[in-house]
């Protein structure tokens, strides 16, 4: 097993590992957005019937791995490895939401880019034969990342244009071998770019490098061009984000605008919602691709995307220090066929 | 490529990727303790010369990476993927150490696991092929772990008989194909388990159960005795968590006395050096097995090691919210032979 070719960032999954089945719980806001019939559950009441945010956060998880697990009518045991993440300190929603299922859990942390994270290394296990099937999952939460990463909510601060609003979602994605597709074909995993960001309430200025970066190694590695993709989609660069990433490319001569759109623009009506630059989060892109992407796909409306997760690595602490924004991006090149 | 069998949660390494290098940095304490000896630098300035202990906690990780470079004699481009994490809030010491290296990054949370999850993902990677050289990397500062999760140090809180001393401390290890060993010859993933311990000053109980799990199914799934290592070594389960260990072993009529040891218990001097339960954190297991073990290891002192990284999944916000901490465990067997 392994890789046919590899560049300096890029692999081909040479198995294509299939995602078997994907689900996607959301919110309210995600309810009355644009994207509302794309999801498995929503939820108005943004505790999920918990006594906290943070519970909530981690019942969505569980329930995006359940929904999952039914639709491919597997148990718990069936599935050899989970790799998980979140926003929250110490990723409680992820290692909270798995403690009673046994399932064998790599929990990691690449802020909103770890959906695709996970479903990197979830496809390299499953294409090198280390397991049968794996899960990628992801989440987060408007109410638990604003008094985390901001202010209380009950502060009632005001947000600036740029900012973003932090999706209530968790998504998951079984990966295995077999299957009909969509197939993981490749992969490209991002280093960390810090353009010296300083507004935590501009992630997609502090974000766009770092795509626009991976996504140059994607296409170069592969000998790919953006036309090679019906949907180059990151994860939550918002408005402002999405027009950096634009420009950085029309300066090397290339137009991505045809086929490229942005998972944050496209969940919540940046018109009527309120939410300035469009939605963020590591559950913006999760359930972007596990809701809309895939039955896009499945219905064969979309045949090749590249989806890049994209997370901006700060933290209160190294903000309230004086640090700059590094940004991160992976990417995941997935298709109808085996490509 | 690939693996020749695979066990419920455990895989071996049938290309026995090898650890070309490794580095251990340590602080004061570190400094004073019984395996001062084995580290490549430590230094008495718990800032490290930086203006806050966050940014310390960040250069130590710079000093691992580069130590362990520059006995490879190579460069930040020749290695193609680097698994680090830590215990800080959004794992800022990982991902700002790295931010100049353009190296391809994945960020990982496992708390104090982390050092045996980074193992097994890099020599995943290298040995199913998808790379040539990885790093596996992680830290711990005791400033910063105290403020974070317990208590400003300023305000002098009393430290209970189980508490431990967060390991001011990062390590660093490169694998890649070829070489003369150590080998990384097989790897288990831990599931997440909760055995409903809330003192947050009493990890070693929280971590105990967790690891008892992992070492149980490392050992059924490839069909081993612990006399089959010469070391079985767990990263920070500290006197009390040790003990807790031994117990559940007995109770199965297993005793793993002979061959057991904690880093935990091995860093510092549990008589003279104020550390109760002994030492903990990210940085604890990774500094001993890259400092102490790998010394061992390559004057074939030891020849079968199991390192069994422990970590605590505990949260500030959990445990205010009267949640349980739970643990999880990964075990990676490394061995001077290929086997």
């Amino acid at each position: 097993m392994g890789t046919l070719h590899r560049g300096r960032q890029s692999f081909i999954f040479d198995h294509h590992p299939s995602i078997l089945a994907a689900s996607a719980i959301g919110g309210k806001k995600e309810q009355e957005g644009p994207l509302a019939a794309y999801f498995d559950y929503t939820n108005p009441d943004t505790k999920f019937r918990q006594p906290t945010w943070e519970k909530a956060e981690s019942k969505m998880q569980q329930m995006a791995l359940d929904a999952a697990k039914e639709k491919l009518k597997i148990r718990y045991e069936d599935i050899d490895v989970l790799f998980a993440g979140d926003l929250l300190n110490q990723c409680i929603s992820s290692s909270y939401s798995v403690r009673d299922t046994a399932v064998p859990f790599m929990g990691l942390y690449g802020a909103c880019s770890t959906m695709a994270e996970s479903l990197c290394l979830a496809g390299m296990a499953v294409n090198a034969g280390y397991v049968s099937l794996a899960a990628a999952m992801s989440s987060s939460h408007f109410a638990t990342a604003e008094r985390q990463y901001r202010f209380p909510l009950g502060y009632g601060g005001q947000r600036t244009p740029t900012a973003q609003w932090t999706v209530t979602g968790a998504a998951c994605a079984l990966i295995g071998t077999g299957g009909e597709g969509p197939y993981l074909n490749a992969a490209t995993i991002g280093a960390v770019w810090d353009y010296n960001i300083k507004d935590a309430n501009n992630m997609g200025a502090a974000m766009a490098p770092a795509a626009y970066q991976t996504l140059r190694a994607h296409l170069d590695d592969l000998k790919l061009t953006p036309g090679d993709y019906d949907l180059i989609i990151t994860g939550d660069l918002g408005a402002v984000g999405k027009e950096i990433l634009m420009d950085l490319f029309r300066k090397d001569g290339v137009s991505i605008g045809g086929v490229y759109n942005d998972c944050g623009t496209m969940i919540f009506d940046l018109q009527k919602q309120d939410v300035h630059s469009g939605g963020s989060g590591c559950g913006c892109g999760s359930v972007v691709l596990c809701g809309y992407i895939m039955k896009q796909l499945q219905k064969r409306k979309l045949k090749n995307v590249l989806f890049c997760g994209t997370g901006a690595l700060h933290s209160p602490t190294a903000l309230q220090q004086r640090e700059s924004i590094p940004g991160v991006c992976h990417a995941v090149s997935i298709g109808v066929e085996r490509r």
